[in-house]
């Protein structure tokens, strides 16, 4: 984008809610979220990906997207994810933290918001 | 991005790092980050930002570039700031959350890391 030439801190950064909702709601905290942080900083790591100018795996606070949770966003390409296991997360490390190729089959519909 | 055609969920995306480390080390959490990042989302609402197609104002653990703190930064762009106090907030919010123009006074500069 040519009104924010410098290069990025990071090749790509994403995020975890790992929200813990108290008022009995659904949340990302109840499905999984910390498990799948930690999986992905694991591989991350594991694949030698991690560092400046390269992958930054991140907790959030609540992404508000609720219904579709556990999330993660990858930006900066603004592609969310919702996920199940760590197979899950470990394609998405390596098609897209790694390789730059969204995974279709864990984006998370346009549609899901809180 | 050809590779990435879908509207964005949130046009603007702003994290803010509000980690406390409980080591004696600095870290943002130290440094008014709570406060920005309040400030950040009071501000953002009432402006009428807040929302799908828009902004969303998300806490973060830690982003690893310490020596900045208070730091945020905003997809996907994926400009840093360092702020001292709710002028600086309110101008990320006015200039850069709603009118797409970097604040560059308070840009984060390259080389500050953990």
């Amino acid at each position: 984008m040519t009104a924010f030439p410098n290069a990025p801190y990071y090749q790509r950064h994403i995020f975890f809610c790992i929200n813990q909702r108290d008022t009995g709601e659904a949340c990302c905290a109840q499905q999984g979220a910390q498990a799948g942080f930690e999986r992905c900083k694991a591989q991350v790591k594991a694949a030698g990906l991690t560092g400046v100018g390269k992958v930054r795996v991140n907790k959030a606070g609540c992404l508000d997207r609720c219904a579709g949770g556990p999330v993660a966003v990858v930006y900066p390409e603004g592609v969310w994810y919702t996920f199940v296991d760590a197979h899950d997360i470990d394609e998405i490390v390596e098609k897209h933290l790694r390789g730059g190729h969204v995974v279709e089959r864990l984006r998370l519909p346009a549609q899901i918001g809180r």
